[in-house]
C-alpha cells in the first residue's frame, strides 16, 4: 500500500532530490513539502526541473497522516522542528547532524549550539544501512550521515572492524561542490570554483566526529586517529575519499587479501560494490551506490582504500530512501536502482 | 508480459545509455547485447557503471524470442546488419541514419555511401513521437532522429505546422560532447574541449536534411531553407538550439499568441514540456523530456525559440525507449519518467 | 618613461585583471587601488593571485602625478566619480556603460538611471580602436565598449561598412559566466551552471544599443536591426559570437570574397586575427585578441561570422590597456602580446 | 643580447606551452621547432593559438647559432636525439625524464627501457633551481622534473632538510589533465573525463624514483618511503598536491614554527610562494609559481603540507624558462612573471 511522505526544507539540494527520488519510487507518495522562504511559491518555481512534481511549497507541514517525516532542514533547526514531531510519534528521517552524535559535547562542540534534545540522542539510530540496517529497521528516528563521513566510513569500516589497522589513518576527500549545498558564496561562485582544486577545512571539519564515533565502535583498538582533508573539486556531484591506513605490526595481509575481507564485509550490502579497480566519481552519478576498491602500495606496504559516491545520492537523499525502505519493510533498493548517469 | 529486447552495438555512449534505461523499465528484460571489439567481454569490463548488468557482449545477437532489436550501430553498418532482420519481421529501433531520410539521394549526399535498401525507406517510420505517433504504433521499421534534429523539430514544428513563418530559418544549436561519440579525437580532447565554445560543421552538416524533411512535411509552404550552425560547448549532456524565424507577411502574433499555440499544439505530447522561462540543458540531464520556449523579439519582432534535451536521452536512447513503448502499446512514458539530475 | 596609473574599483573582474595586465606592462606604474568594501585591505587579501602586487586599496584614489585613471566601477557610479576627475583634466578609460552611448535617452531607457553628465557623452570616445584609433589616441575620455559588443561589432562591421547586408541581422552569442561579474547569484552559482548552456536576456540586453550605434554608424543604409541573444556556458572566460546577415538584394559574394574583404578591413588592426578556420574561445584565452572567421552557408547563401574573444581580455581589460598604449602615444601592442593560455 | 633557442618537439603541450613562453620573453629569439608527425606544416597549423608564431615545423633542428636546444621529446627519444648533441657542446634542457635519475636501474626498472647513454646521468643536473641553482647555471644539461614531483618535492623539501620527519610520507596530488599530455585516450576523453575524480597509479607512477631521490638527497635520515597516489581531476591545467608526515619522535613544532621554517627555507626562491591560506591551483594557472602552505592538523598533530602549480608552467615549460635563464645568467624571473589567469 502506497506510503505517504513529507519533506521539510525542500529549497535545498538534499531536498529537491530527495523529491526527484520520490517521484519516480513506487511505494511512496509525496504529499507536502516545505520550505520558509518559498512558501506560497510552487516547487517548479524553484526547481524548474521538478516541474513534473507540481506541489504547493507551505511553511508548515500537516504531519497528518504521514508514514514518514523527511526533513532537510540545516542543523540546529532541524532539531527544533523535529522534536514535537518525535514526540507526537512521528517516524522522522533527518539528514542534518542533529541526531547523528551520540555524545552531546561532540555535537555542541563542533556546531557551536545548545542542543534542544540532547535526550533524544541514545534513541536516534545512525542512518548507514551498512552498519546498522536492523536498528533502523526497527527505529522511528534516523540521523543519515554527512557526505563525507559515508565515503571515508566504508572504506575503512571492514579494516577497523577486524582489528587490522592501527588508528591513525588519513582521509584525503574529493568533493563536488553541491556538497556546500545551494546557499550562495565565492568558494561556489563559478568563476573562482570552475578549473580549481583546493583543500579547506584545515582548521577541523564537522563529519570528522561523525567518523570517529563509528568507527570507533567497530574497532576494539583505541578510537580512530583520523586526519581528514576535504578538498572542493570542479564538478557538481561526487565524492572521492582517498584513505590511508598502516596495518598493525604482526597483521599481514596482500591484496588479494583485503579484496576478499571487503567482499565478505559487504555481502549483504546490496548498494556497496567492492570493485578491482579504482573508482570513479562519474560511474555512480545519480545513484545510492558507494564505490570501493581496498589496495596496498606495493612500495610501501601502505593500505590504500578508495571510494566514491554521490553526496546527494547515497550521501544525503539516496540514503534517506534506503533508510525509508528498511523502516516500511520494503525491500531496501525499491526505487533506488538506477545507474550511473554515464558519461 | 515482460517482453525480450537486445541491442546492437552496446558499446556507444546510445547504446550504453538505453542498457542503463531498460534495466529500470518494468516491462522489458534485457537479453542481449552485442559490440564487435568488445565481443568475449562482459558489459560492466567496457562499462564500469553498469556493474549491475551482468551481460557478456557477444558478437552477434540471438534475435530468435526477441520482441525487439535496438540497434545503435552506426550508419552504413546499422542497415547492413539490419536489413536481414527485417526481411525476417523482427521489429527494429534503429538510432542511426540509415532510415531515416525518405529520399535516398539526400541520404547518399549527405552520408557518402551507397544505401544498401532504399526500397525500406518508405516503409521506416521517423521515430518522434510528437509528429508520428500513431504510425510508430503500427510499425516494425523505426528510425530515430538525430540529436540535433529533435530538438530543432520540436521547436519550429507548430510554427511550420500552422503556416505562420517564412521558409528561411535559422538553427544555431549548442552541444555536449557526448553528441560526438565514444571515439577518441582532438575535439573531444578534454584539455582542447574544456573552457572551450567553438561552431563546427559550418560547411554542411549530417542532421539538416532530416529537419528540412520533418519539418517540410509540416508545411503548406515552401520548403524550409534551414541554415544550421551547431556550436561545441564544455559539457558532456545536453543540446540547448536556439531557432531563429520571420513571421510571414501579413501574420501577427504576440507572446501570448505563441505561448498558446505551442500549448495547444503540444497538449498531448508527455515528454515536451512547454515551459514560460527559457529552458536549461541541465534541467534535462538523464531525462526523455524536451522543454521549449517560444518568444518574440520585443525590440526586432524576430520569433526566438529556444528548446532543451539530453541528447542521449530524448536525443537517443530515451526516444527509442518511449517508440518502444508505443510499439508494445504500453503507456508512452513507462520507464522514462525520472526528472533531471539537477544540480 | 614610466607612466603612473590608478584604478577605481579593483575588487571586480575586470579591475583584478587590469591589475595582472599592468604588472606586467613594461610602460606603466600601478600607483594606486580603490575598492568600496575592500578598502583598508591589500590586493591580495582580495585576490590571492596577485600575491605580487602588494597594493593597500583605499577607499579612495590620489590622482596628483597620474597619467591616467582606469575605472572599473560599475554604471551609475563610475559617472558620479569620474565627473569631477574629467573636469580636473585628468584622462579616464571606463569601462562602463556611462559613456559609451551617443544619445542620453539610450543610455537611460537601457540602465533606468538618469544620467549625472549627459554633456560630456558627445566628448567620450568608444574604446574600440578598430573602429576609432586616431580618435582614441587624442582623446582623455573613453568608453570601452561591452564584451558581447565587442565581438558582435568585429564580427559584423566590415559588412555594414560595406554596406553589402540587410540591416535585420541576428547576434548569438556564447558566453563565459566571469562576464557576470563576481557578485553571488544563482546563475553563476556553480552547481546550478556547470553543466549547463541556457539563453538568457530574451527580454532585450543593454548591451545591444552599443551594437546598433556603432555598427549603425558605419553603415550608409538604415540603422542596423539586431536580435540579439546572449547564452550562458559552463566556461569561465571567452564570447563565441555567431552572427547571421542577409545580403542585400543584388549583391554577390563568396567565400573567398569575404574572407577578402575582412583581411583587408582588419588589415591595420593588430588585435583582430581573421581566421581561415572557426574560432575557438580557448584560443584567446587570457588575450587581447578577437579571432574572426567569415563565412557563407553553402546551402542557404546566408552569412554566417563567428567571432572569439576573452571578455575579460579584449571585451574588458585588454581593451583598456590598448587604448591606454594609443592614448601614451606607445605601440598598441605594448604589453598585450600574450598568446591564449591553451590548453 | 638576444639569445637563440629552438625546441624539439613543439607539438605536444610542453612544447607549445614553451614557445607561448619564449614569445613573450624579452631576451630570446625562438629560431626553429621540430615535430615529427607535423613537418611540413607551420607551428599555428597544429596550435591555432599559436597563430602568431608563424614557423615551420622541420622533421630535424638545425643547432648551429643555437645557444639552447628545448627537448619536449618523449622518454627514450630524448636520449637518443640529444646525446649526439650533447656530445657536441649544444646545451640542452629536457624535460622528459631521461636524465632525471641518478642511479640506471631506477630509470630503466620505471620505464623499461635501456638507457642509451647512463654515462651522463651524472653530468646532468635536476631542473629545480629551488635545490640546485647554482648547478643549473653552470650546467649543460638540465633535466626538469615531472610535474607531480615538483610540487611533491617542494611541499616536502624543507621538512626532510631540517630532518624533522619520520621517512615515511604520503604524497596524495590531484592533477589537471594536461598533464597526460594531447595524445588521445578514453582517461582524457571529455565525456569521461569530465565531472570526475579518479585515483591511478594505484600500481607504482614513474615520478615516485625523482621524489624519492630528490628528498633523500637532502635528509640525513633513511631514504624516505613515499606513497603516491595521483588522481585525475576534471580541469585542465594545475596540480593540488597534499603531502601528509608526522613529526619524529621528539620533534616539536607548532603551526607559526612550521611556517616560519618554509619562509626561511624559500626565502631566495622567487617562485615559490608560501602562504598563510590553502593553495588553490586556479591562483597559479598560467604562471611559473608554486603556493605553498604548510599546517599542522590540529586534531591529530599530522602534518600536511599543500602546494598548487601549473603543471605546464612550472611544472614543465615554465621550469624549463627558469632554468634557461640561470644557464644564460639573466634574472632567474625574466619573461615568467605573469600572475594566474583568475578567475
Amino acid at each position: 500500500m502506497t506510503k505517504s511522505v513529507g519533506i521539510l526544507n525542500v529549497t535545498g539540494y538534499a531536498g529537491a532530490e530527495l523529491a526527484r527520488l520520490l517521484h519516480v519510487h513506487p511505494g511512496v507518495r509525496l504529499a507536502g513539502v516545505t520550505g520558509r522562504s518559498a512558501a506560497g511559491k510552487r516547487l517548479p518555481d524553484i526547481f524548474p526541473h521538478l516541474f513534473a512534481i507540481d506541489l504547493p511549497i507551505t511553511e508548515t507541514l500537516d504531519t497528518a497522516g504521514l508514514d514518514v517525516v523527511f526533513s532537510a532542514l540545516p542543523h540546529g533547526a532541524a532539531a527544533e522542528q523535529l522534536v514535537p514531531l518525535i514526540d507526537a510519534g512521528v517516524p522522522v528521517i533527518d539528514v542534518s547532524a542533529d541526531f547523528r552524535l551520540k555524545r552531546v559535547e561532540e555535537y555542541e562542540a563542533a556546531y557551536k549550539v545548545t542542543h534542544p534534545a540532547p535526550h533524544l540522542l541514545a534513541r536516534a539510530v545512525f542512518g548507514l544501512p551498512e552498519l546498522h540496517r536492523d536498528e533502523i529497521a526497527a527505529s522511528k528516528l534516523i540521523a543519515v550521515p554527512g557526505c563525507h563521513s559515508t565515503g571515508v566510513i566504508l572504506a575503512l569500516a571492514p579494516l577497523f572492524a577486524r582489528g587490522l589497522i592501527s588508528p591513525r589513518v588519513i582521509a584525503d576527500t574529493k568533493t563536488g561542490l553541491s556538497g556546500a549545498g545551494r546557499a550562495l558564496g565565492l568558494a561556489v561562485h563559478f568563476s573562482e570554483a570552475d578549473e580549481n582544486v583546493a583543500p579547506y577545512g584545515l582548521d577541523g571539519h564537522r563529519h570528522r566526529p561523525e567518523m570517529t564515533q563509528e568507527l570507533g565502535l567497530l574497532a576494539e583498538a583505541p578510537a580512530p586517529e583520523i586526519t581528514f582533508v576535504p578538498h572542493y573539486t570542479p564538478m557538481t556531484r561526487g565524492i572521492l575519499s582517498t584513505c590511508y591506513a598502516e596495518l598493525r605490526a604482526g597483521v599481514t595481509l596482500d591484496r588479494a587479501g583485503i579484496m576478499a575481507l571487503y567482499r565478505d564485509f559487504y555481502a549483504d550490502a546490496p548498494f556497496v560494490h567492492v570493485s578491482d579497480t579504482p573508482p570513479s566519481t562519474k560511474h555512480v552519478a545519480g545513484t545510492n551506490y558507494c564505490v570501493v576498491h581496498p589496495s596496498i602500495n606495493l612500495e610501501t606496504g601502505q593500505i590504500v582504500v578508495a571510494s566514491a559516491l554521490d553526496n546527494l545520492g547515497k550521501g544525503a537523499a539516496g540514503a534517506m530512501v534506503q533508510c525509508m525502505n528498511l523502516m516500511f519493510g520494503l525491500p531496501e533498493t525499491t526505487g533506488l536502482q538506477s545507474l550511473g548517469l554515464f558519461p
